[in-house]
């Protein structure tokens, strides 16, 4: 589809000159499949001439275009879960449930969100934070949960419980917003919204007969699967998104977060009496409780996977994330204090404070988390062994095929990784003994650490399999918290300090350069290792690029970015067979690009001259 | 010195066994010295039979060592600081102040310390600490002061603002208690302490002639500069710091912390208005009124450093290191909402909350610190930039030679240094200009992270040296919080996971492989880069033995190690040495030493074989 200027002068026809025609991403798969089937292109141009963020606009709700047009924007905020929303203000997640409950549409409007808010994350249509970056709480959440975000919107200012200013205009509760999480505008008012016909046939609302959209949508998928060579699995960690991810042709779950499954309004407090138990037999005691549900959470996951692969990693955050805040504490006890009627109350609030300030940490993403709660409270590490084994068990005396892929958190010694892996083998060993029945099973860790980088080859003595952690490794690699990095991050970028945020697109030169030296010292300790990735990154084309160049043997990312990341790699392969054919480059770990700075600009590849 | 078993039977004598003595580090140095005089060893010998660390107890303070054995140990914590003290409990900095001020010795015992504690710290003869490792605050501003520290000690419990507990014995404020540094014991009472003669000499209160220990002390450390490659720094603040280095014996100051400038007293409140100014112009007034006194640090850092070089660091920590602490904040402003009286102080202290919570980091640590601060307040670059500039005009119009060493700290890529290095160059020109004098002087960087290490050929087309920070990079390498990880370090260690505290003995495998690589890739860019290392380890032996290894030019380390750094140097070049000429091992970079797992053994070296 191209456009042409002509003229007509003196009865000749001059063309003038003529380019490639602007479309959306919906019209550009249209003209791509229409123009196959009128065999004027090949299945391998209809692929390339589809760049993978164009998929993206399938995807998602959007505002009734001539109504955004019509509203006043008041204020911008990053676009951090793409789509549009509209609904009533909710300034807490307990109100926003109870909005919903009430049958409202409800956008969750915070300071910022932590795991608190989850219960009122998934009872929002979308979020809308004052502060965090492309990599905040609100945005992964968002992501993965497949809800529209605005992240980091500094004309957001929450003045009370009840009322918030967004630029010029004060909201109370209850007021509609709309949000546009793609370009990250923010309007007064209930912009209509017009729903992904994608979604709604995975979601098993909309027949896929019906829509030609999704027709389209899947033929495109179906021939750049028959050109990729990475396999594409999603984060998902609980059996809905798993279905979701399914939907989008996951091959497998790369990365299970076990912990979200604590967070759940009926665990949480008996995650936190385990946390406060004073005794190794009262934390068991709370485990106890925990095991048949974590049990139940996985055979769901196995079931919603059908025979792939299910990569679950064990609890990882530092413990406070799921008490109470201490500068809240602190301030409830001192106005108990000062009041001085609930003496019992107060009491109760001291010893909870006492509990959280032991551990309490100055940098707790450098803290008690990942392997160390393992090693520390190794009845942590047996609970979960033991979940993920009995739930293998259910399935396996049904004759489905499960293997599990048990994976250690945050190792930086082969040392921590023996320990966990002894821990578990022992705890599978018994269990399968118990059910007298044999599987298979791997035991592996994340590269999420400088340290497991540059020691793999010791750590590859005991890891079955290898997935890069990249949103931890970009966060001690350069030394940058993702909860604080935005502030500085956007400075660098606009005066040119850095041309992309680290934690959306892989930084090559650096993270990339350790990826390399863990894959190379991995494979040579143990040739074939299982590579994967399982970071946001997963879901970025030129990252994805990237791990295919590296030799991996999948990328995880979050379900709803599944389908972008299969063309993704369709893309990363047609552009080595290209560049293998008409340059002769050096190819895969020995192709190091690198450049002065971090530019991370993307690798070229042939689809991008077609393309653009 | 030896000791000798033998009998004697029907008339004949029998010589059972015999084995090297035990001696105190003191005899050890005597027995050397004077085998030398007496014509029996070589002075190569006599170096290499003195353990470096066995050189620390000469350097402080200790309990008279029968009143010692005749007290009972209350409590054990970490020997933070070595030495001896006894005085008067202080529980906050400012009584420590006021009872030293009224001629008492002083202890200062807090659940932790933080650089707000400082003048407390400085008025205290030692700290004992319930919280932290041997690289928490008040560690290691305890070894750089040369004060006594017990950190961590589990025994102690605040109990309110004028008692505390240490195991079974409660204390008041002002009773006495002692601690020994050199092996975590604290004491009731008062129990006398020794001075050293060693450091009454460098103060200036002893004739050198009239101590022999310190006669013999000198001799074995002049005998060791004949035989060491590496050139010993010490990393000193103030000049009073950088008189003792010179005290013994260092060639320069590898780290020079500028901010530690900004704590004193007169100082936090101009720094503070500065960290809260809104525009830059109001930052610049603030800047400008510590423009003079910091130049007049630098002019006093010059002198005491007659001309050897000196490496200045640029501001480094998270600048809400000096403003009230947040939570505090929060219970003032609940207290003052309750009781409602002072309205005026309220809206102040809500004013100042707003710019902590503005300020406000979840990983400070991996936050908006270090060249991250100069580049989005080029403003602080700049005036630090002069205030050295100007005082080394001021010592250039003297005839004093000096080489300014300007350091960016914290720096990940390339385009951050030269940003930077562009500044700093500009305003350095600029100065010498203005004063009509010319001189040379070094924009180099800190590689303390490990993405620096991992592009280091890039960063070393701006930077004209390198320091490794191997505290920071420690931290990031392992994903360890230097604050936070003590607990789960001290776990590890008993449970073999790691043998040895990383913070206090360099990990080879992992950060020294990260320190090899930068040396590589920085060499490769500039040959001949000046290298050296202003971490803790740079005092402690293993790790000069691996600094000597790699090839750096200098380490740097607290004033009060320098000595054991010299000898530590000259028996890493002996055992390099002795390994070529009886082994031939390669040697140098390619030497690399690998173990399974973080055991961090001490690279074996001749001398331990025979001074143990």
């Amino acid at each position: 589809m191209l456009d042409l200027e002509f003229t007509i002068q003196e009865g000749k026809l001059y063309m003038l000159q003529t380019r490639v025609g602007k479309r959306t991403g919906i019209a550009a798969v249209k003209i791509a499949v229409d123009m196959v089937k009128e065999g004027l292109i090949s299945k391998q141009e209809a692929v390339q001439r589809i760049g993978p963020d164009q998929l993206a606009q399938y995807l998602y709700p959007i505002f009734d275009s001539q109504e955004e047009a019509r509203a006043n924007p008041l204020g911008k905020g990053l676009p951090a879960g793409p789509g549009a929303a509209a609904g009533k203000i909710a300034l807490t997640p307990d109100r926003a449930v109870d909005m919903k409950t009430a049958g409202n549409r409800v956008i969750l409007v915070r300071q910022e969100t932590s795991p608190d808010d989850i219960h009122g994350m998934n009872a929002s249509a979308g979020f809308l934070t004052a502060r965090g970056g492309m990599t905040s709480h609100a945005a992964v959440v968002a992501r993965q949960m497949g809800k529209v975000c605005v992240a980091g919107c500094e004309a957001v200012e929450v003045l009370d419980s009840q009322t918030v200013r967004v630029g010029t205009k004060t909201f109370r509760e209850g007021e509609y917003v709309s949000i546009n999480g793609s370009n990250g505008n923010v309007y007064e008012g209930d912009i209509p919204v017009v729903e992904s016909e994608i979604i709604q046939v995975i979601q098993g609302k909309l027949d896929p007969k019906r829509s030609d959209k999704y027709q389209r949508f899947s033929t495109i998928l179906a021939w750049a699967d028959g050109f990729r060579k990475l396999r594409v699995r999603a984060n998902a960690d609980v059996p809905e998104q798993g279905r979701i991810a399914r939907g989008f042709g996951a091959e497998g779950i790369g990365l299970c977060r076990t912990e979200h499954m604590f967070f759940a309004e009926d665990r949480t407090p008996i995650m936190q009496k385990m946390i406060l138990a004073r005794t190794k037999e009262e934390r068991e005691k709370y485990l106890g409780q925990l095991l048949p549900l974590q049990k139940q959470d996985f055979v769901g996951l196995y079931r919603e996977m059908q025979g792939f692969p299910v990569t679950i990693r064990l609890l990882d955050p530092p413990l406070h994330e799921f008490l109470p805040k201490r500068e809240e504490l602190m301030v409830e006890i001192a106005q108990l204090e000062l009041t001085g009627c609930d003496r019992a109350r107060l009491q109760e609030k001291r010893q909870l404070l006492a509990r959280v300030e032991e551990l309490h940490e100055f940098n707790p993403m450098l803290g008690l988390r990942g392997c160390r709660l393992g090693i520390t409270m190794p009845e942590i590490t047996r609970m979960q062994a033991r979940a993920i084994m009995e739930a293998a068990c259910e399935l396996a005396k049904e004759n489905k095929k499960i293997v599990p892929e048990i994976m250690i958190p945050l190792v930086g010694m082969v040392s921590e990784m023996k320990a966990q892996k002894d821990l578990v083998r022992e705890v599978a060993q018994e269990t399968m003994k118990r059910h007298n029945i044999k599987f298979s099973y791997l035991v592996g860790t994340m590269i999420e650490l400088p340290r497991a980088a540059v020691t793999a080859d010791l750590i590859a003595q005991e890891a079955e399999f290898f997935s890069f952690g990249t949103n931890d490794l970009t966060q001690t690699t350069f030394g940058f918290s993702r909860d604080d990095a935005a502030k500085f991050i956007d400075h660098y970028r606009t005066s040119h300090i850095m041309e992309l945020d680290p934690f959306a697109v892989l930084d090559q030169e650096g993270v990339g350069s350790l990826m390399r030296q863990a894959i190379v010292a991995g494979q040579k300790t143990r040739p074939g290792i299982k590579l994967g990735i399982c970071g946001e990154h997963g879901g970025d084309p030129s990252s994805v690029e990237f791990c295919h160049l590296l030799g991996l043997d999948y990328v995880s990312c979050s379900p709803y970015r599944v389908a972008i990341a299969r063309l993704a790699a369709a893309h990363a392969a047609l552009a080595e067979e290209h560049e293998k054919t008409t340059r002769k480059l050096p190819l895969r770990l020995t192709a190091k690009p690198r450049k002065a700075g971090h530019r991370g600009r993307r690798i070229p590849s042939s689809n991008a001259r077609k393309t653009r």
